[in-house]
């Protein structure tokens, strides 16, 4: 199986640390899509398969404390994997978009610059792991971690194995993300997500929604013309 | 972390496919061991931590027929990993010797050989997982699939998802064991186990614990010489 080659659909992935707001803007681009009729799915890491799920609760169990780091590079890779093979990769050739919460950025961001694994060996890995599949444009929210950390206490007290990490791992992997977008800037949106929910849903929909959905119309256009 | 330039204790793995006799005849190099006082763990895989006994679950759960191959390697290698970071590093800076039924070699043997999977990436990745430790001796088992079947059938009734699999495969994963002794004389010893636990028991007596034992008196004597 080659996805890349034969890929119709979109792939868009959003990438920042925990509390950067991502999966909220996720769900506002899901809605946007819905609003001109293009099939698409969601998915989240880890997880997202039934192998998956179980994969996750491994990860996030905070009992699990001594897992070596190759491990859990290795376990947030399986489940990449069997979400490749089970449910993005069939959708992309079936035409549908994929709106991915997460994907091999996020362990070079935090297994890579955050716990300072090598990076050509992760980026390797996910190239294998994913059989090749990169997201067509991935959205980076980045904030500070003092916003972030205001926006999870909204919505969990129990912080998992991850989120329990110390502050300077944090933001090692928010200054990974930055980098990652400065080394992939035609494939990487990076958004400013300090502000207010409205004012980084502007941004979203003036430099990534609107542009695309004039992409979107011109195609359909292009295609009744060419098909005339 | 760099394991293999502290290890004080051997590390012995036994290989082969299910039902040469591999576990029998590591029980047996364990009790020559005892007899002789050197202290020695005995591992297995996957499993042998908590994560690792959790992943070893969803690795022969038949349940799972659609695993992707890559989350396949995937798993071992996490249970690998941590397999090394807690139980078998820490043993052999211990001074403590390490006899595993099976070790990176049944990736390879497995998912390079029996599934085609690429082994160059195969080996990479067990370089990194495993911290880049090898064991010192590997003791392969090789025997024909119908005496391995044999076997089996006096343990078990109940198949999991490896053992399913078909002919074709076990037979490329032993000729693919038969390579790697071929590629790696001196780590490899491989032993005829088509004959009764007798036979193989003399086998793996002669030509490796006879020389293994005097090797441990002279180094003892020569140890002894040194220090007066």
């Amino acid at each position: 199986m080659n996805i890349p080659g034969n890929v119709v659909g979109r792939f868009i992935s959003f990438e920042g640390i925990d509390g950067c707001g991502k999966s909220t803007l996720l769900q506002h681009l899901s809605r946007w899509l819905n609003a001109v009729g293009v099939s698409h799915i969601t998915t989240r890491e880890p997880g997202g398969t039934r192998l998956g799920e179980s994969i996750r609760e491994l990860l996030l169990d905070p009992t699990y404390h001594g897992m070596s780091q190759e491990a859990e590079v290795l376990l947030y890779s399986a489940s990449r994997a069997q979400l490749v093979q089970e449910v993005i990769g069939p959708a992309l050739r079936d035409g549908i978009w994929v709106l991915a919460d997460r994907f091999s950025d996020a362990t070079l961001a935090y297994q890579g610059y955050g716990r300072g694994l090598d990076l050509d060996m992760l980026l390797s890995l996910q190239v294998w792991a994913t059989q090749g599949l990169m997201p067509h444009h991935t959205i980076l929210l980045d904030c500070s971690l003092e916003t972030a950390a205001g926006r999870r206490k909204l919505k969990t007290q129990n912080p998992d194995r991850i989120e329990g990490e110390e502050h300077a791992f944090h933001e090692r992997v928010r200054q990974g993300y930055l980098e990652l977008a400065r080394r992939y800037p035609e494939r990487f949106l990076a958004l400013d997500a300090e502000g207010s929910l409205e004012e980084v849903l502007t941004e979203l929909e003036t430099l990534f929604w609107l542009p695309l959905r004039s992409g979107l119309f011109s195609r359909v256009f292009f295609d009744h013309q060419s098909t005339e």
